[in-house]
């Protein structure tokens, strides 16, 4: 599979590559992958890593929604480094894809995993 | 194909949604599509939106990195408008995609297609 790897020397990624992208947690255990970013329209910005951690972690969910300021890219490892732990994600908003267009669900996210706003 | 159509309402797009969200020249014409996005890898940002025109104008390369700068979200089309003419694309600065890692091709592009740098 694709993934930030393929160019680790470039700044630049296509939107086709970031799907597999590895996420890494404390002590650089690879913890989860991207399953694919969600965008702001207008803006541009990236808003926030949608994860799977099938096989990685006990979680009940497929696919978790991560605000993108929690994720650092890491060069050397070719993936993002994340201070996010198994029991923020399991006492994570609920999340279902109605709430892309909740404000309110948005605002909670980024204030449970602490980090400001996009 | 998915696009930006499918949540007309919603800020957000999935990575997975930008293929094939339609790009709009004067006149609310349809003049290509986006193909993929490329996105900088530490802030998250867009920076090309990788069109193609395939049909549309008479353009020698299937793909042409166009600053995303250079697109602005419409929501009453579901999709961008573009000022970009056919002579600009046709006159861009040469690429492959070797490019990407090339800051004085950038740069060029950004001053050909008269938009500020992200």
């Amino acid at each position: 599979m694709a993934s930030a790897t393929q160019h680790p020397n470039h700044q630049l990624i296509s939107s086709e590559d970031v799907e597999g992208t590895n996420v890494f947690g404390a002590g650089d255990t690879k913890v989860g992958e991207i399953d694919h970013l969600m965008i702001d329209k207008f803006s541009g910005k990236v808003t926030y890593a949608v994860m799977s951690f099938g096989g990685f972690l006990g979680l009940g969910h497929s696919h978790y929604p991560v605000p993108w300021a929690a994720l650092k890219y890491d060069p050397t490892l070719g993936g993002y480094r994340t201070g996010i732990t198994e029991q923020q994600l399991h006492d994570a908003p609920e999340f279902s894809d109605d709430e892309w267009g909740d404000r309110n669900w948005e605002t909670r996210t980024h204030q449970h995993y602490g980090v400001p706003m996009y």
